[in-house]
């Protein structure tokens, strides 16, 4: 009997010990899972706008900061229709496009500028065109990728010209989106 | 014996009572393995596609769909070459890009269209040029991100003009891909 | 008081086979973890390039491949800038979009190239304009969707034309990203 005793005193601690491995294994798998929930949250998390339509500035020929007031997307905020700037709500790498058209023997130019640093530049050229009857429009667009951190800040600045011509459908765009 | 004993049957009953828990524990771990599973298999869905050489239509002037029917992408079957219509086989922030050339003396401009209503449009003007021993080429391209529900239908229609051109390789494209 | 220990010790065998099969459940959570560990990661891993300022090719008239020696962004390291190739670090589905702009009365044509096979064109045009004074530009740009494996390689090759031209801000760019 004491035998029998001591054997199964000795198979409840085992059993203890166990548990107590047990349940720091799956502490272990639980901060896993937060982890790469964190992770899974991240790569869920969307930015991603356009906005269209730029506002007509008449006469001046100098570098001037385009604004897109028409909103068609502006997921996760970044985008603000006031100013034109998108501010980037979190690191990454991003994605920047923006379309611009001329008219009217005129040409328009525009950069995508990061924290007011051109990196790439749009040309829609309408000059010197020989049709005495209508306006011909010409398109310039461009494409970068950026890698952001938190708060810089995107948007077009206009480097030359006066040209552009408003559609009811849009052909001015500025568009982003995180990867 | 007896006190021996009892304590013993207390102790198995503590770890009863921590295998329930544990179990419990280990239910909840699987529950969000299978909640985080679903998201990550999410984020591994990947549409896009791009379908090219739109089809020639000779001499009508007003509004038409494009249809593209050379696929070189289709990536979740969204894209129906048959109609040129991509229908979002699952929701989510989608990016759409067309190009277009025009040449002849004409113009061609085309609309990116969700549900059938126009949301940026493209513009490509060959008219007006002085030479005499060749057809002048001009582009037109647009790209513009949607948030789309499942069976959101996106297509690329025909604003104006008849002046576009095909070669071997494609310059009329049409593609989208899922964020 | 034998009664009560061979009731006891069915408790105790219950509990070591509770415990075997929580231990199986946690090794299965585990696995599960680490499964979707990788996809976490693969979802994770980022490849975006954007190279610009296509190299100056005299009086070439034949195709020739391009190359954009100053590079904005390489996240993945898959672009080279000596030889204007972006080679596939992993496996997947890949967006790739070019820019030219000609001026100077010429033309310039560039293809999106996929092991050397032409997928996608360019073309700018600045020939036939009536402008004494100065030369006017235009652009040219598409863009494509790649479904690519590990060591696929994509560039961008002239087409025909030797009419572009060089800003300090860069007009002809050349830019991929894995989806």
């Amino acid at each position: 009997m004491t035998l029998e005793l001591s054997f199964l005193r000795g198979e409840v601690e085992n059993l203890q010990e166990t548990n107590t491995k047990l349940m720091g294994e799956i502490n272990n798998c639980n901060q896993s899972l937060e982890i790469m929930t964190e992770k899974v949250e991240g790569n869920n998390r969307r930015v991603a706008f356009t906005a269209v339509t730029a506002q007509y500035i008449p006469s001046v020929y100098y570098r001037t900061d385009m604004i897109y007031p028409n909103v068609i997307t502006n997921l996760g905020g970044g985008y603000n229709r006031a100013t034109g700037v998108f501010t980037a709500p979190v690191s990454g790498t991003y994605i920047f496009f923006t379309s611009v058209v001329s008219w009217d023997n005129k040409s328009i130019s525009t950069d995508i500028v990061l924290n007011g640093n051109s990196k790439v530049r749009t040309f829609a050229d309408s000059r010197g065109f020989n049709v005495p009857e209508h306006y011909v429009y010409q398109t310039g667009t461009n494409l970068v990728s950026l890698q952001l951190q938190v708060g810089d800040r995107v948007w077009v600045r206009k480097y030359s010209g006066t040209g552009y011509i408003v559609h009811s459908t849009p052909m001015h765009t500025f568009s982003g989106y995180l990867l």
